[in-house]
């Protein structure tokens, strides 16, 4: 599966705008524990490990995520691997048994909306970075990314975004605290 | 946890021996998928990470399990961390997107007799090496383990047992196939 996905700068007002325009889908509370590899800097090959734990509607779930480089040059589109995971305490302590080291957790609410079949915009408010929107699309392969994009960013720009970002919000979050060189 | 655990080598007058003796369990026909890390060598570190398939009465599991070294000079004691995998094929493609490699597959027919409460042992016929009795507990601190090893043992050597083995299936099947420099 790719997940075509882009990212923009957001404020209140955009926030009320796709409040009032889309279908509210649920809001989700996510804490996301990122892993670098025992031996390669992801931060060096585009690629990441993720622990989400997602808290919503009164459930409880957990999901271990690769994402791999990015594969096109405007959105955020990757290939992802991802499965549920039962027991959050043993899978840390198995990556750690493996050498993948802990950089980051990003804490962050997000409210899903509902735009078409396979189409998804969220409105995050990232601890410590302030607010964003998000398109996502889910791709069976790799035709159909270049004309998804351009669709998806003519949702994001007639709802008043202006300034994209590829980075993710580990990089960003990384890059206030000084964790790496930024760019 | 630590998995207390004895090997010797069998043949069917012990075997039977066993299934006349403790009360049988279940089998089980295991596919043992053993991958190498991606930046050190398991077989110098003394370290296996295993996806197994696990079938018996109609039922199919499948287990995501790491081995650290030996602590124990005498028997095969070590630490392991293991979760529920729900989807086997997309828990491989995580593994090889991390870098973990294919060694082997070790196929195996296991037999599981109860001894007495968290002790038991099984008759192993694994694909290409024979017959092979293990005995198992789960201890929950190292310090049970040295008295543990030696009423293990003497229930082994009970059965007629007398040759012991340290060396996984893995190691063994390795160096039958001439994969690694054996010792």
């Amino acid at each position: 599966m790719i997940e075509i996905e882009l990212k923009g700068y957001a404020n209140e007002k955009i926030f009320e705008r796709v409040r009032a325009t889309f279908e509210f889908m649920r809001k989700e509370i996510h804490e996301d524990i990122y892993f670098n590899h025992p031996c390669r800097d992801f931060s060096k090959t585009d690629e990441a490990l993720r622990v989400r734990i997602k808290r919503f509607n009164g459930h409880f779930e957990a999901l271990l995520t690769y994402k791999g480089p990015k594969i096109d040059e405007l959105s955020k589109t990757r290939k992802e691997i991802e499965v549920n995971i039962d027991n959050v305490e043993t899978y840390i302590e198995l990556l750690h048994a493996l050498g993948f080291k802990e950089v980051l957790t990003v804490k962050k609410t997000r409210e899903k909306y509902y735009i078409e079949k396979g189409v998804t915009i969220t409105l995050d408010e990232i601890e410590g970075l302030g607010k964003f929107v998000e398109i996502e699309k889910l791709a069976k392969d790799e035709k159909e990314v270049e004309k998804e994009v351009k669709r998806l960013l003519s949702i994001l720009k007639s709802l008043g975004i202006e300034r994209f970002e590829r980075k993710s919000y580990l990089e960003l979050l990384m890059e206030k605290l000084n964790l790496s060189e930024g760019s």
